[in-house]
């Protein structure tokens, strides 16, 4: 009788880093008041109650009940293929859609339709750990690319360039990015882009916390976006009703000076994109729903064609009640969503404050969501640190180590997790563990 | 520069089959009526209004809008753990529970959890194509052992035992079977079980249909389930209080004559089951809920922990809303799902008699949900006789040659898709059949 074995590809896996992380949590006694959890990247937005009220009525209807169509529901992939065109000003139609449950079903489903094992993946160092240890589930290897503090944890051009072997089928990247919160620019992402065609690889673009940068970076979103919302929809109906025309340009033009939220890059608009970037979205966190588990992919036809029978395998199709929900209120939902980014903002600078109250704690990343902190305690390992700082202080957060190599200095803190008070009262911990460092370090 | 490639055990795959199908119903003109859709394994039953309401409910709750944990809801594991209890008289604990997104997602689940590129499971022919692409689109190979008509569509021991080699790492089956509705006996199961545990091999057994056996292959499972389930249920959630107590068999006997429903099999009552037996079972069909996609995984809690961690890759969690629904629904429908099996006993006996009439067609297996069928065109391949019966005679059921080799004399007939009426109407179309050979032979 031989010993019954599982994959060593799963074994070798470490516990999934939220749960773990909890745990310490759980071990707080409260004597500093309530925990501050800034650990898991969930929007602490109450879901809209209009959105609620419809995820309701769908769910309670006997139309969802059925299976649905393996790339997701036609309403949905249109509202989304629609959104996608107003927002990155150019033409994307619904068959360039796949809907998901959840964004990191949108990773998995796109890494498995373009390698397997023996292949590899080029990601950044630091890396979100679910797309290390999907790709490491599937035998998949990891070229890893450093992005330094000293260079805004951008990846460098060359660096990535160098790390693309004939195993390569992708560079994966997450912007803004997810530990660091760093944005990639549009030039970044274009050059990046380029360097994938030239030597015939894929771009997977995860920009899971897209809406939630900070609108000072962008445009005039929030003016246009409150302001003109229901205008822009109106239009933007009529001009995609006549979406097969032969001239999707003119009306995208049409409505540019409408929608006038900036685009995260013009990657949608580059020769053949569709040979070469994969584009992952979150509805999930984007309309603070989470616990439904929806998400998008924005590719070419023919990539939509192999993810869907990926999918067929992994789920057969996205839970339906959920994408028919937000199929009705995706569009309107879109000044709200504006709102909860421009309170993040207010959120990212009582943060910096605070932060820079203790000068022996810095700030070396902040962006959409997430800021990278460097902790004072060089001494000891982010997980130690990160521990201690939950069990002693009840603030919660993830350590670097957890994202990869070199990265025991660092603490990851999703601010957006916490309110605006809870943010404050970051201060006096931070008091206390100065005067008590000795618990950490 | 290299050509942007796809991986290849994807782009090797085939067409999803369910899609595929529905095209031929698309071409009916409707000359003999309404289409007759025996294709997909989608109940016809019109999901329970109490269970509508509860979704509903739950979905527009702001408790299910945040992540849950990786393994499932606690309420609906606790709820399933004493479901699997009560009806296999053997002792379950929640954390022997993983949730999934659909019995397709428990299946890729486990898989990875157990196998890789290179590993090998054994599966039967024909087999459910699901189980083929899953395994395919991962790397690991396929061995099969066939099931003949001339034994009931059962797979045979010896056959099971040569195709164990070393790369084997799990025996797959489904019973009640897809495509052959074939129900595997106690006994036959234990002989599998004890191959897989002496080899030391994983089973992985899909029970997905296991609601829908005809109640007259149980014991008195109708009378019991629909006069004393509320009495039941109340037993069981007072010993189930003292789950965790030192006395979990005394507890089970003391309401195995309350809870008359014939286990389908002992193997949870085995020595060391945890360590072969990873068993899959689907809410989606049983509650009529597949748009909801909801499954479940039965394992040992080191298995629950390994797809714990697969399951954190491909979806995190899955949907919330629909968790705590059937958790609170759960037991309560436990005669609303006999009821329906019931139902399907009856329609089975139409499509017998329907079938009966038509000498030259002949029913060679029929068990739970599913008939397999042979049909008299033995020059023609499964898939034109298919494609024919819906494109001109409006219905629709699935080739023999999608679930594997030397099926092509035959269809499978998922009789509990199409309620009574259109299983009646089936005669007429077949006598027009017979006229109208040509149009298939």
């Amino acid at each position: 009788m031989t010993k019954t074995r599982f994959n060593p590809a799963v074994s070798q896996l470490g516990v999934p880093a939220i749960p773990q992380a909890a745990s310490w949590a759980n071990n707080y006694d409260g004597r500093y008041g309530k925990l501050i959890d800034f650990s898991q990247a969930v929007p602490d937005f109450v879901t809209h109650k209009t959105m609620l009220a419809e995820l309701a009525a769908r769910a309670g209807a006997t139309d969802s009940t059925g299976y649905g169509n393996i790339e997701g529901e036609p309403t949905l992939r249109n509202a989304y293929a629609r959104h996608v065109t107003e927002l990155y000003k150019q033409e994307i139609t619904p068959n360039n859609i796949h809907i998901t449950s959840g964004c990191n079903q949108a990773f998995v489903a796109a890494l498995i339709a373009l390698a397997g094992s023996g292949d590899s993946v080029v990601v950044c160092n630091p890396c979100y750990f679910n797309h290390e240890s999907t790709a490491r589930m599937l035998g998949i290897s990891l070229k890893y690319v450093n992005c330094l503090a000293t260079n805004n944890f951008q990846p460098a051009l060359k660096a990535l360039e160098a790390s693309i072997d004939d195993s390569v089928r992708a560079i994966a990247l997450v912007s803004p990015n997810n530990p660091t919160g760093a944005i990639y620019s549009p030039q970044k992402l274009q050059e990046i882009f380029t360097l994938c065609q030239q030597r015939g690889i894929w771009l997977i673009l995860d920009e899971t916390y897209r809406d939630f940068m900070d609108p000072r970076l962008q445009s005039d979103r929030q003016h246009s976006v409150a302001s003109q919302s229901t205008q822009t929809h109106s239009a933007a109906t009529l001009s995609h009703q006549s979406q097969s025309s032969n001239h999707p340009t003119s009306s995208i033009n049409s409505r540019t000076s409408d929608y006038s939220i900036r685009a995260p890059h013009d990657l949608f608009g580059m020769d053949n994109w569709q040979n070469t970037l994969i584009q992952l979205y979150s509805f999930s966190k984007s309309l603070s729903i989470p616990g439904h588990r929806l998400g998008a992919i924005t590719a070419g036809i023919e990539a939509i064609e192999m993810i869907a029978k990926v999918m067929d395998n992994i789920q057969i199709c996205a839970p339906r009640a959920a994408q028919l929900a937000v199929a009705n209120q995706l569009l309107s939902m879109q000044d709200w969503i504006a709102t909860n980014a421009a309170t993040l903002s207010g959120r990212s600078d009582i943060f910096r404050t605070v932060i820079n109250k203790h000068p022996n704690w810095k700030i070396r990343s902040m962006g959409a969501y997430f800021a990278y902190v460097e902790h004072p305690f060089s001494e000891s390992s982010s997980l130690n640190v990160a521990k201690s700082l939950a069990e002693n202080y009840g603030v919660l957060t993830l350590p670097g180590g957890f994202f990869g190599q070199h990265q025991e200095g660092y603490l990851r803190v999703a601010f957006a997790n916490a309110n605006s008070d809870m943010v404050r009262q970051l201060g006096d911990r931070l008091t206390e563990v100065n005067t008590h460092s000795i618990l950490i370090a």
